[in-house]
């Protein structure tokens, strides 16, 4: 069966087509500037990349350029529209409503549009990819899977915050995390690799990208993850704080004149090591110039790496050991130096750590030697593969 | 020598008069509602205790009672103030311009000044207590010992926060650390427990009382602690919230209507254990709760415990691992539940706890069996003692 896979943002879409037996892309692209102008990046398997400038007013042009493109004569790798079996949607926030994929129904929408104040930005956009595919693609059955599910396994002391326990029962305030799709994709090829069984293995995910979590996974369940109510909270990230002392937001706040909107934008947007070098929230930039010399981009690295290096400790500490630990996305694949920054703090754990392994970039590997205590590895995340599977799984 | 240890806030002012050669205290009391009306409380050695109403307008008249106690010719302790060699005064937040105690000088009062608003509560307090000190005392040494002292060593990766580097330049914000007196105190005293060198051990130290900080000494050196640019991060507190999203604040803020000081004094006064159970912040009321099944009591002391094994695991992460780990202050020093629950995640680092020395309160015993990898102590606090002696080797 071949799966539509959507990601979509407020004035933007990712595609693939996925094809669920070969779990080969059949197609994939993007759908750029909707509502401003609009332009469709669109590649099929073993063609060139294309650009087209495309009038899109609405996410309903958008997709239904995909279509097209999918079912062109010569650019397409379907036929016509029967052959797409089922759409997959990513969808940032579940709330506490749904601890796993689900088929998407009238009812489903309405529980995720009232999470929606949990994640503005993210879920409204969401729901209008749902809306439009519906609209083009009436039949097709539609799966939503959630950013947040895999992380409903938490235990209430990982997911409470030391807060009046009113926030949590009126507003629902708690953890939540993010990345779920890509910590539990990464951590079941994880036990594969070691041929451990999923549900009796310790496993520590990085997720470490622009934005960036590490997830401890315990006999197959999140147990707790760095993120929380939203994805500002835990690492230094390319441009978000991460953990701060929540005292320094008043502390700025009377400094610089800042009103709570203005706290927040500098937190998500202005800060991590983009905040810190004053340089780039680029982790190739920060390498050049902290080996240039530059004090800054130096410092910065080191904070990421540290504070990754920390939570993956008390992450052994909450699951009380380790048998796994995993590096993935944009940097946790291909940034050798902060993986090997990262395991230089872990020897205690008896991790032996093969450099020569580590001069590898975007492919899975082992990063420790034949008898390490604790294994690692790279494990190139697949959220797209992963949403594919989900989808194909719900409506078997 | 005697030594007059002074800790001073807005309307109270604790003393101890402590002999440096036996270490002996020889009298101690408090000094409440200054500036209301005025209670002093004081006990010599071997006496009782006694309360007497006071006239104390401000902290001059106070300390002015303090004196007359200890050289009184019934209650009194010394013959005449020319006993009392130097007086200790604690001092909250000596920002990055001190990283060890000094003698007070002019030019020390004023760079305390400069640290004002960074301890906008405490330090103009402590300067009350040293201004009324010396006007009493004229010619009498005085020291100064800082919470945030000790953990000067920090190195940046562990000070500097993922935020724009300019508020680090401009304002000074930072990691500070607090409670360094009771953490330099208990990590030397667990070297010497253990027969160790002091600069050749990696300690955690859990100051665990209604305020609660975790400090990583390596070789004698802090290179990381809990709380931050103030005392609200890290730990869930008695009353503190600790680490939090940032990003609950706007959240919060919105729903709640607040202002940002209606969101620190939130953070800071109503939230930690008695937040989340609604109860108390007393973990004696919260224990004898949770056993009669109040769940959220439970959940309050789950996630309390929780979260200070989550931090010992990041910092034996910091110091690449451990050799010894301390339990002080009041719930670290009393409570065995807490350490119980703290140590049930540590099994990992080959602690062998032992469940009968851990029945015990208030002393100094060690937790962990014989032969125990790691071993684990409760070390009572004395930041008083410690003060005395920072004070008595300064002025020798």
């Amino acid at each position: 069966m071949n799966i539509l896979v959507i990601n979509c943002g407020s004035s933007s879409l990712k595609f693939q087509l996925i094809n669920s037996e070969s779990e080969k892309v059949l197609a994939k692209g993007i759908c750029e500037r909707i509502g401003i102008d609009g332009r469709l990046t669109y590649q099929a398997a073993g063609s060139e990349k294309t650009k087209t400038e495309k009038d899109m007013p609405s996410h309903t042009e958008a997709i239904q350029y995909v279509i097209e493109a999918l079912t062109d004569n010569e650019t397409g790798v379907i036929k016509s529209l029967d052959e797409i079996g089922a759409v997959g949607h990513r969808l940032v926030h579940g709330g506490e409503k749904f601890a796993s994929s689900v088929i998407i129904t009238e009812e489903v929408k309405k529980a995720v549009e009232e999470c929606n104040e949990l994640a503005p930005l993210h879920n409204p956009a969401n729901l209008i990819g749902v809306n439009a595919c519906e609209k083009l693609m009436p039949g097709t059955p539609m799966a939503a899977v959630f950013d947040t599910a895999f992380h409903q396994t938490m235990p209430e002391k990982a997911y409470m915050y030391g807060l009046p326990y009113e926030y949590y029962e009126k507003y629902k305030v708690r953890r939540y995390g993010f990345h779920g799709t890509s910590h539990s994709f990464v951590s079941k090829r994880a036990a594969e690799l070691t041929g451990r069984p999923y549900d009796a293995t310790k496993t520590i995910v990085c997720h470490l990208g622009n934005g960036a979590s590490v997830c401890a996974v315990k006999n197959g369940k999140s147990i707790d993850t760095s993120m929380g109510l939203t994805p500002l909270e835990g690492l230094v990230m390319g441009t978000r704080s991460g953990d701060i002392d929540p005292a320094i937001l008043e502390f700025i706040a009377k400094k610089e004149n800042l009103d709570i909107e203005g706290l927040m934008n500098m937190l998500n947007k202005k800060s991590g090591v983009q905040g810190i070098s004053g340089l780039s929230s680029d982790f190739r930039d920060l390498t050049d110039a902290s080996l240039a010399g530059d004090k800054r981009a130096k410092i910065a690295l080191e904070v990421f790496s540290y504070r990754v290096a920390k939570y993956i400790g008390s992450y052994v500490a909450a699951m009380n050991g380790v048998d796994v630990i995993a590096f993935t996305a944009g940097i946790g694949e291909n940034d050798e130096l902060v993986r090997a920054a990262v395991c230089s703090y872990l020897g205690y754990l008896g991790i032996e750590f093969d450099e020569d392994a580590n001069n590898t970039r975007g492919q899975e590997i082992e990063l420790s030697k034949p008898g390490s205590k604790v294994r690692v590895f790279v494990i190139p995340t697949n959220e797209e593969l992963a949403i594919a599977r989900e989808t194909e799984a719900l409506i078997k």
